[in-house]
């Protein structure tokens, strides 16, 4: 049986912070050991996930096929509940909240589309979340937020300013004083079991894949996904892609331990992360073959390929992986069967539309 | 057993024209005698379209759900091969060729999504096609339509310049020099049963319906349509969408006969069309309960909220039936089950653009 020694998130609060449960799951295959989640945890996490989650589809394109050289399935998370896969890890956490943690509700800070996520699981599970945003953060965004925490007692969205005032003292305020949990967007084991629901539903419907391709922010999905994928299909390469500008996973792959970055100038701003956890991390080492990098023209021209080819709002990160594979950024792909995860859509109408229209 | 007469499309030449099969199928339900086609035919068709058409997804928006007020199901053929139901009716007409038929090929009149239809069915069934398209066709359509034609003998576009040149005789004059086979757009028993396979799925996939909504052009979609779905959801509401700007179907059915208008100015260019069919408008005085209109701005709104909300393209058209139900056209759907078929995302990206970012 393996050991699942879970360390604490360096971006949480220790005394508030949900913690997974002890009860060792199924033995885990050989490799995994030491690693936060385990393919048991992917399976408890669907099993939470049933009837709440959509399944949402996975797409084929002829175009794609035919620049790509091989066969390419697209699972489709623009199509999820709010908007991307966020809501998968964020429902399969708060679900596992007992009586007391329920009562006293949720805490979680982002300006992306964790903070809908958190926001809509919450309401659905009848407790209170408290969302802290920067002041800066879209209107649209903030309007989401609160729609999902709409007729939800105590729900409420905290404004920070980011240049003036410390995020980490305002929720250590707020779970003080509400007894509140906080959830993080990648680096906790429930998030990560969670997100790694969308691979298993991608290979469970289109059969085994040669490769996995998957965006890369703080690692929550491609370590979820990575062990997913390992279980449903031996032998699986998963790679996973970042953008040019903020390739802090690949470096920090190379260096052999996590390595921060400044925040990187991106369109994709669900892969503005600075550094990788110290949960996801260890997985990505583990079961990640490489991490390839893209340009944001390379995002731009892949999200108009989606808009026209295949009728689908992608938003900037979510073409990450695709674009490595449309666009060239990696090798040895011809006639092989390649997963590809659109993470979300969610992007301003405004911005998309400048965007396609270049 | 029901007779099938099927007359002579007033658009098409009758020399060359595809004759439906004189064999008459399983007994039409009552109510159906004497109309171009029967569920029977919408079955045959779904056995010819199996592995080739997409199955398309229906989807559901609780968004959409809240706003309406009732249980929606939308039919995403803006995922459908060449994005748009089209492909069904091309396809189920040309698979039934006669050798001789293949041999010459097929020609068509389209500046729309038929044209691609038509070409890319007769490339994968290996014969011919000659495309007659106005010489101010958007670029990007004239492109598509020889790409799906590309490696395919004797394919070609030809342009003519619809203000001094006459279609009629360009298409006799094609006609006769290569012995090539004319599928009209809409008024054709085999295009309008394959065009019905796509309420047939629908109502497969997501059990009975009250009603279903489906836009207008010549009628080609919705008679099919019609059909399969009384066969397999009896009682059903079949209800028809025209643009405010184009409603020859709804002053037709008024009149009790074909009543032809001027070329309507719409964004809803699918539904352009001057009259219905002498074969679809029987259907339609049949099995549809009623046409009503949405305006231009109701369709744009429509747009937008698929971009945001469910981040899909929708073409204008596409939008027809979706804007009667989301922007308040139909009443009585409170607590109903609705499907609603979105017919197409061909959309050229500047001018998609344009509309949502307004």
């Amino acid at each position: 049986m393996a050991a699942r020694f879970v360390p604490l998130q360096e971006n949480c609060m220790s005394d508030n912070t949900a913690q997974p449960p002890l009860s060792a799951g199924p033995a885990a295959p050989p490799g995994l050991a030491g690693l936060a989640i385990t393919p048991a945890d992917i399976e408890a996490a669907a099993a939470r996930l049933a009837g709440v989650a959509h399944r949402t589809p996975a797409r084929t394109s002829r175009q794609a096929d035919l620049r790509s050289g091989a066969k390419l399935f697209f699972k489709c998370e623009n199509f999820q509940r709010m908007g991307a896969f966020k809501f998968r890890g964020a429902y399969n956490a708060l679900a596992q909240f007992d009586a007391a943690q329920r009562e006293h509700g949720v805490i979680a800070f982002s300006s992306g589309n964790h903070a809908q996520a958190v926001a809509l699981a919450a309401r659905l599970l009848g407790m209170p979340s408290v969302i802290v945003m920067p002041t800066d953060s879209p209107a649209a965004k903030l309007a989401a937020t609160r729609e999902y925490q709409s007729g939800q007692r105590a729900s409420e969205v905290v404004l920070y300013d980011r240049y003036k005032e410390d995020r980490e003292a305002i929720g250590k305020r707020l779970a003080a004083e509400r007894g509140a949990t906080l959830i993080p967007p990648f680096d906790h084991p429930h998030v990560m079991a969670g997100q790694g629901t969308a691979a298993a539903e991608l290979i469970d419907e289109v059969g085994p894949l040669d490769k996995l391709v998957v965006c890369v922010g703080g690692g929550g999905l491609i370590s979820g996904c990575a062990v997913a994928a390992h279980a449903r299909s031996p032998g699986i390469e998963v790679i996973g892609v970042e953008p040019e500008a903020g390739n802090d996973v690949q470096l920090s792959l190379a260096a052999g331990r996590i390595v921060k970055i400044g925040t990187p100038r991106t369109i994709a701003d669900g892969a503005q992360t600075q550094a990788a956890g110290a949960l996801t991390f260890p997985v990505i080492q583990r079961l990640v073959k490489r991490v390839v990098t893209v340009t944001e023209q390379q995002l731009v021209d892949t999200m108009r390929f989606f808009a026209e080819r295949m009728k689908m709002v992608v938003e900037p990160t979510g073409c990450l992986a695709a674009a490595a594979v449309l666009e060239g950024a990696l090798d040895g792909i011809r006639g092989q069967r390649i997963g590809i995860i659109l993470s979300g859509g969610n992007v301003d109408l405004p911005r998309f539309a400048s965007l396609i229209a270049e």
